[in-house]
Formats: C-alpha cells, sequence, structure tokens
C-alpha cells in the first residue's frame, strides 16, 4: 500500500483473522459503528461467525481463500498473535494490516520479545536461552544454589493460558523440564519476586495518537486469568509508569490498534518497580471489564484505531471487577444475571471444555 | 403452547421479526448472552441481517418461509407493531410469541389503543372517531369555535414518525384533512396543552416481574424524535406515577418483554398530570439512551424478558442525552466519535434518505 489509508467509511467490511470470543467482541463493537465484518478462520468451534456479515472457513496457508478474503476487506486485523507471519505478509500486499506485522513478529517468540523490550529499555524477567541444555545449565546452576532462585521453563512459541511452561528450582528439575518440553525452542526465565500482576490495556491510532485505558489488576490461576479488577492497588506514579511503558512499545513497533501488556509490580526499596511480563497485539482478557465501565470499550477502540477514526476517550466511570467463566461456570450465567450492576458477555462456543473461557462477567463496584 | 417455557439455554436461537436497526440492536444484545439470532424481514435494507447468525428474506405473508422460521427459533419476538395479526398467530401456533399478539392487536390501531387504555383507567388525549365525517364534524364544531381546541386528524393504523397526521383549528380544516386522508379509518385527537414529552421504557418477565428505566423527555421535530435526555425535568412523584402507568399498562396486557410509553406532561393547578399519548410494543427510540447509561440497556432487557431470564437493574450509572441522526447527519459520525464520553452508534443503512434514522449517539453529560 502506498499512502496513508484514508478513514473508512461506514459500511466499509473489516476482516478479522480468528474465529473466537474475541473476534466476536470486535466483530460487535465493528457493527456498532456501522462496519461489516469478515472473520477468516479454519474450521472449529468458531462462535464469532454468528455475528459477522461474512466468514471463510479456511487454513492460514490456503492461498486461495486468503486472496478472496484479501480482495472482500478494507482492512485486515486479528484477535490472536499467532498467525502465521508469511499469512500476515501475503495479506498486507493487498489490504492494510493492523497491528503491523512487526508487531506478530515480537510476540510470538519469547526470545525476540525479551529482546526487543530489552532493546527499547523496558525492563523483563532476566531469562537464558541457548539451544545447548548445556549452557543454559552451566549459567543457571549458580543462580539456583547460590541465590535460592526459581526459574520457569517456557516453549519459546505458541504458549497461553499457562501451557508449554514447567516451573523449576534446581538443575535436576531444569534437565528435567528441557526434557519434558523437548522438540520446541526453550527459555528460561527467572522468577520475578511480583507483589501482584497488572495490565495495560493501550491504542495507538494510525497517527501516533495513544490513549490508555486504567490499569487493572489481575489474578490468575494455574496460568489462566481469572479476574481483572480496575483500579489496582498502585500508586499512581506507578500507573503513570504504567503507561509509559505501553507508549514506548507502541512508539516503537510503529502500532496500530490495541494492545495488552502484562506487567508485574515489584516491591523495592525505591518504591514499586514495574517489569514487564509480555504483550499480546490484540484486544486483551484483562480488559474485558472496559465493556461494562467505559463509554469507548477496548474492543470499540481497537476498531477506531485500525479504521482511522479518532480513537475514544478511555476514562472509566465505574470500578469495575471482571471475572472469567471457565468451563461449566457459564452454567451459573442466567443467575449471575439477575445481581446489580453485572453485564454478562456469554461468548456462544458450543463445547464447554473444562478450563475453556466460556464467558466473563463485569460487575460494577462503585 | 402449553406450560410455561423454561429460560432458555445460551445457544437457543431468538427469532426476530423485522430487520431495521432495532432488530439489529436486539440482536447485538442477544449475541452478549449468547443467543443466536435467526431475522425475518422481506426484501428491503435491512441492517439486521449483517449481525445475525441466520435470516430468512420472505413476506410476512408467506407461510411456507413462515413454516420454516417458526421451525428453526426457539421464541419469536418483533421490532416493530406492525406485524400483521395473521403472521402473529401463525408463529405463535408453533413458537412463543413475545410481546403477545394482544399487545400488536391494540397498538396497531389508535381507537382500539385510546380505548383500552381509557378502560383500563389511563388518561389518553380527548379524541373522536366515526366513519361518517359529518357526526365527527358535529361533535367538533363546538370545540373548536368555542374553546379554541386544536385537533390533529390521524390515520388509525400504520402511521410513524408523523406520517399520516394533519393538524386541524377549525371545521373546514377538519374536512379537509378528512378528505386529505380518505381511503384510511380516521380518528381526531384533540391536541393535549403539554409543557413536555417524556416517554418510559418499561419491561415485564414472564413471571410478571416489572422493572423501568428511569424517564425520559423527548423532544420531537416534524413528528420525528430527535433528542431524549434523562433525567427529565418532572418531578419525582411525577416520575413514579409514569412508572406506575407503566405497570398497569404492561399487567393488563399480560406483556412479556420491553415497552415504550410516550406521555404528555401537563401542568395544572392539582401539580404535573401525565396523559398518554402511545405505546409501542417493542423496544423505543427514546429508550437507546440506556445503552450508554446503564448496565443493562433497553435491548438486552428486552432480550432477557422474552428468554425468561432474570431482568436488569435498570439503574442508570450517568446522565445522558441521545440524539438521532437522520439522513446525511450521519457523516458527522466520526467527529462525533472523538467526542469525550459519547458512544456513537451507527445502523449500516445502505441509503441515507433525508429524515432517516441512520443512526444515533448519546452523550454522558453527569
Amino acid at each position: 500500500m502506498t499512502g496513508e489509508p484514508q478513514p473508512l467509511a461506514p459500511g466499509s467490511t473489516i476482516g478479522i483473522l480468528g474465529g473466537g470470543q474475541l473476534g466476536r467482541m470486535l466483530a460487535l463493537a465493528a457493527a456498532r459503528l456501522g462496519f461489516k465484518c469478515h472473520i477468516y478462520a479454519p474450521a472449529g468451534d468458531t462462535p464469532a461467525f454468528d455475528v459477522a456479515h461474512s466468514h471463510s472457513c479456511a487454513g492460514y496457508d490456503d492461498e486461495r481463500a486468503l486472496a478472496a478474503f484479501a480482495a472482500a476487506v478494507d482492512v485486515v486485523t486479528y484477535e490472536f498473535e499467532n498467525v502465521p507471519l508469511e499469512t500476515a505478509a501475503r495479506l498486507a500486499r493487498h489490504a492494510p494490516l493492523y497491528p503491523p506485522a512487526k508487531a506478530l513478529k515480537v510476540s510470538q517468540d519469547r526470545v525476540a520479545e525479551k529482546s526487543f523490550l530489552g532493546d527499547i529499555g523496558l525492563k523483563t524477567a532476566d531469562w537464558l536461552h541457548d539451544d545447548d541444555i548445556e549452557a543454559v545449565v552451566a549459567q543457571a546452576a549458580g543462580e539456583f544454589d547460590g541465590k535460592g532462585r526459581r526459574g520457569i521453563v517456557k516453549t519459546c512459541r505458541l504458549g497461553y493460558d499457562g501451557k508449554g511452561q514447567v516451573r523449576v528450582t534446581d538443575v535436576a528439575g531444569l534437565r528435567e523440564a528441557w526434557q519434558a518440553l523437548a522438540g520446541s525452542a526453550l527459555i528460561l526465565e527467572w522468577e520475578v519476586p511480583f507483589r501482584c500482576e497488572v495490565s495495560v490495556i493501550a491504542a495507538r491510532s494510525r497517527t501516533g495518537e495513544v490513549r490508555c485505558f486504567d490499569i487493572a489488576e489481575n489474578r490468575h490461576e494455574n496460568g489462566i486469568l481469572r479476574s481483572s479488577t480496575v483500579p489496582a492497588r498502585i500508586r499512581p506514579q506507578t500507573a503513570a509508569a504504567a503507561h509509559g511503558i505501553a507508549e514506548r512499545l507502541l512508539a516503537n513497533l510503529d502500532y496500530c490498534g490495541v494492545v495488552g501488556v502484562e506487567l508485574f509490580v515489584v516491591d523495592s526499596d525505591a518504591g514499586e518497580q514495574l517489569v514487564v511480563n509480555e504483550f499480546a497485539p490484540r484486544v486483551h482478557n484483562s480488559g474485558h471489564w472496559t465493556e461494562a465501565a467505559c463509554t469507548v470499550s477496548q474492543f470499540e477502540q481497537h476498531i477506531r484505531a485500525i479504521a482511522g477514526w479518532p480513537l475514544g476517550n478511555p476514562a472509566r466511570h465505574s470500578d469495575a471487577v471482571m471475572e472469567n467463566l471457565l468451563g461449566s461456570e457459564i452454567d451459573a450465567v442466567p443467575e449471575l444475571a439477575g445481581q446489580d450492576r453485572t453485564m454478562v458477555h456469554v461468548y456462544g462456543k458450543r463445547e464447554a471444555r473444562d478450563g475453556r473461557k466460556m464467558g466473563h462477567f463485569t460487575r460494577l463496584t462503585r
């Protein structure tokens, strides 16, 4: 594409890669702005299809289907960070792709991500990476025994919701974990002694304007997000620092759209310090509360950004707690719907497997 | 149908008659609760199709298409009050129909509506109806000349947005209006000397629970709603009386779903008096502000009611002003979207004809 695309007119079509709940919520937000959505996803449980103007059910390597998709849409975005780079590159030749492919590339690989974050001056967990386990052991041994540090071995790619991760406390455990996860490139991350986990949901427009939602405090169980609470129990200057981190990240990626940045809050003698855990180049589970507590949700904010519309004011009108509904917890929805100041959201998935994100609810608390 | 239907499970399909913006907004609200929607509407500009799981494009007298529609859905509702009674009756034999056919029957005809409202003790404008113009003239003459009253001749059926209405101030004008609207059954309504117009959006569950949203103050131009403001500038006891009117109406219709009741506020020596203008057995333009200012919008409230789910708390978290965007006013949307605390909603209609409702925006004001 040459030149800056014009703002999208209502009636235009937004192409979304991925048919899950995030794509569905993006499509619902786009509809309110008068846009049509075309969802592209392989066969499976694809709740986004149910609310979109049109869809393509095909693999991410199906050149023919991708070409037809690109021809049918005015802009392309995605609901997950593991879109194959080749797919993204192919589409970007025919339609504007937001967020840019660089954001995919960096976020798909933990080593690339941590290297990038370090290069732009953002603090991450300390980490070790080497194809040779002996090289990792050599560097890690002193940290375990001498300093009592604990680590997490993670696959560099395709991990989510705590999958592909093993905690280790000594060299024996490290060797075991390396064995268990063999076949994938691996990284050893040193645990950060955090007091709490927070996240910032931020948006950057095509023209470089950045707006950040208020910081949410997140609680995970078994690697899966259980709840997000706003406001987070952090100091105002820490919240401002979190916004600054998001801004720096977005600017250095020449980003357009919404990003979710997960941060550890570490208490130190110098006050609260922030360490970047990871970022996702898309709307984020820890931003679902914005739908209930802000005039413009993270989903609408993303659509506005990629459509070249003005970003909305991210101020919240209420405090809020969002809780995920996993597996059969979704059965509580009609009862939850009866509770005061509670917004429920059901994703319309066919199968309520254990631990699967089936819906969420947000309670306005003040 | 025999017996009380069970609450609808997520994944069930809601059938909606009508493919306009109200059907579209109902479908978006239903999607958030995990329901699929099947829209039934004749060919035309049908923006609801774009956000629904499935649709039937057929006439309301197409028995075959109606049968297939009834077989595909778990409950039937509608976005407009002029659904042919025969269509409603046919569908009600196969699936629960909410609101009930009686609400359609009463609201489709101004004489039936005013008679019904009078019968249940609710005050309306004074009115005259007779097939014979001379009988109307005989009764009206003394009111014009002796008392200076002004009237509005309206078609009994199928009027909306000020269409099918002529103001009259004397017998000659009355005769002219009767001539101009000839071919339809007509009613003469005496103008109510109101200070302002308000409306109450109320919901009744299958089990008879009633919840009312806060009263909105409405401004019309040329018979078309321009804006709705909450709170309305009326006394608390007047607001309570408006809620009481809605409750009485809903109970007497054995209603299920959302209703919009338009009321005149008349200043009198005895304080503010309420006169019912008309009601619509559906979600209502003057309730669009609920989407921005309440946790549960009128659209979701309607879906909850007809699905047998608990009604939501209708309390508003903010004051608000909703303004309609007619015809080419829709072009202002990207700019409006940039204003603080402003939620825009674009209906996705293809053609922006003059005076046509193309979208709206709601500004939170406090």
